[in-house]
């Protein structure tokens, strides 16, 4: 008899995801030029390749590890886990420890704890994953990790894309997170084998392998927009719009990132060829393009020129564009960053004032 | 003492498109070798354009056609309205009548009642909006008008946003209702010049200019998936994210808009250059194109061998894209209306089976 279902796709979901990172190993180690003898032997002697599991003790991530120490040997890695201690409640530091006994358990080594200190930057939530995935990031580095594993589901991806259109941005604050993603140093660094799992599937996964877990508070605290989200939210849209909705969200995100992609590059690409030779962008040839590609090479412009992207809204970029599309003789406009974008003798000036 | 803040914003908006229709009208008329006798006599000789407006006897749009009633005259424009009369409830025809009684007071003329039958293709409300869109052309046809204004607002636009979001099948379904959109003969008949005003407003102005106002049943019925979304899935939604949310929805319609047609029109122009002499779309030319733009290329091609575009979701299209990115010697894939695509010799046979 083989696994429980939910257990089966758990851990068919981290097999695929090893499989690419092997595919990525391998890529690194395969001599430039085959045949090099020093180069086969190299690969020989190096020591099995390491992933890490990001583990909060919560049911998708304890469900990650348990699957992530059932595979990675059957693949030839070994499986380490990683439990960030936020220091945001009391106790949190017992309970961190309590997460690393579990991993032990679990077979991955090393098992660790790290604590952060969270900053105020970009509110709580923000400021609590950047500290995460600081210390993820070093934690990888100090390893030599082939890999981090990060149990965001599917309701964590629908959830997501509802954030982002909550900030009404554009296509790419739709496109959630994404299945392959980097941190410093290292572009594919982290991976999320539960993208198109469902939530409900990692719980009962942790359920009938007898896997205590933990329920961090925060996820219910209606202080938090994405606790809000959640628990009345998500389930109000289902009510009114059927079952389908987290997955067409899910899908949503996918289609939207390829999108974001794709208009990204013709941006890139089509910048060079609206400067003229002392590198300004001329205002006819903006005209040219489609708005969606121009309010592109707009906004990479100002951010080339000094203006945080976080705080650069597309209210800012549609009132620069209008002085491309309805030319009036406006004044200067003021980005924030203290960057002022002007219209002269039909270029557009950008500079930090 | 001007008019009261509601009924100012609802005149400035169809102000300001009646603006964009005069502007249409003038380009039209204008000769195309200016100075020809002819040409100036005929414009002057012609009556003052019509334009209609679509007015169900709701808020929004008897809003919409007191504001017409008072700014058509003042830009030259003839002002009429039309009602629909779905025949879906007994004594229909007798509110029918009724909002024709409440256009002619306007000032309107012609203000007419046209009755529909409605069908079943694509259910109740796909039905109904067929049977209406229908009627609203044949009147524009017979009365020769500029243009058929619609009463749907920022919060329409939102409900919409959603209900495309829900379909999960990309960006061209999150980007709701256009400003402005054709009907057969004229691609720019109809126009919506609430779309960035809330119903909040239109429902104001009425009030302060004791229009009375007819309040479908329909809207209200949780029977129909827009009431579900406009009386428990948005508001649970603002609850959640904020009350910026309708706001955020209706700017997210105008990005993806936009980032769709770019997208659309990249893929129209990428799709000659992926096509051998016999015409057959190249594998290894798709494979080098953005997923994005190489899923749109499939798209057009499966609905140009005869898919219905309703019937063609994203995950069709993701399974021919196997074909291309994912090739192990699959056989033939089937899509809705019975359109068949296989893989031969790096080429993709698209055709009706």
């Amino acid at each position: 008899m083989g696994p429980h279902p939910a257990v089966a796709a758990i851990r068919l979901a981290v097999r695929r995801v090893l499989h690419e990172i092997l595919h990525d190993v391998l890529a690194d180690h395969t001599p430039a030029h085959p045949g090099t003898e020093h180069s086969d032997t190299a690969h020989e002697q190096s020591p099995p390749p390491l992933v890490l599991v990001a583990c909060s003790g919560g049911a998708d991530s304890m469900a990650l590890a348990s699957a992530l120490a059932f595979e990675a040997p059957k693949l030839g890695f070994r499986a380490g886990g990683i439990t960030v201690d936020h220091g945001l409640q009391p106790g949190s530091d017992l309970r961190a420890a309590e997460v690393v006994v579990r991993l032990t358990e679990l077979g991955l080594d090393p098992a660790e704890s790290i604590g952060v200190s969270v900053g105020r930057n970009g509110g709580p939530e923000a400021a609590a994953r950047d500290a995460r995935y600081a210390a993820l990031d070093a934690a990888a580095e100090r390893y030599g990790a082939a890999a981090v594993l990060l149990g965001h589901t599917r309701d964590d991806q629908a959830e997501t894309v509802l954030l982002g259109l909550a900030r009404g941005s554009g296509i790419r604050s739709l496109s959630g997170m994404a299945a392959v993603s980097g941190g410093p140093g290292a572009a594919r660094r982290y991976r999320r084998p539960f993208l198109q799992l469902d939530r409900h599937t990692a719980r009962k996964a942790c359920m009938v392998q007898s896997l205590p877990v933990w329920d961090d508070p925060h996820n219910s605290d209606p202080a938090y927009t994405r606790s809000r989200l959640r628990h009345e939210g998500l389930p109000a849209l289902e009510k009114a719009l059927g079952k389908g909705v987290v997955e067409a969200l899910a899908r949503t995100a996918r289609l939207s990132r390829d999108d974001a992609d794709a208009l990204d590059a013709w941006a890139r690409q089509a910048e060079a060829s609206v400067r003229d030779a002392a590198g300004l962008l001329e205002c006819a040839k903006l005209y040219a393009l489609p708005p969606a590609v121009r309010r592109r090479i707009l906004r990479r412009a100002a951010i080339g020129a000094g203006a945080p992207a976080g705080s650069l809204f597309a209210r800012h970029i549609e009132e620069v564009d209008r002085l491309i599309t309805g030319w009036r003789g406006q004044g200067a406009i003021n980005l924030p960053g203290k960057v002022v974008v002007q219209r002269q003798g039909g270029r557009l000036v950008i500079r930090q004032g």
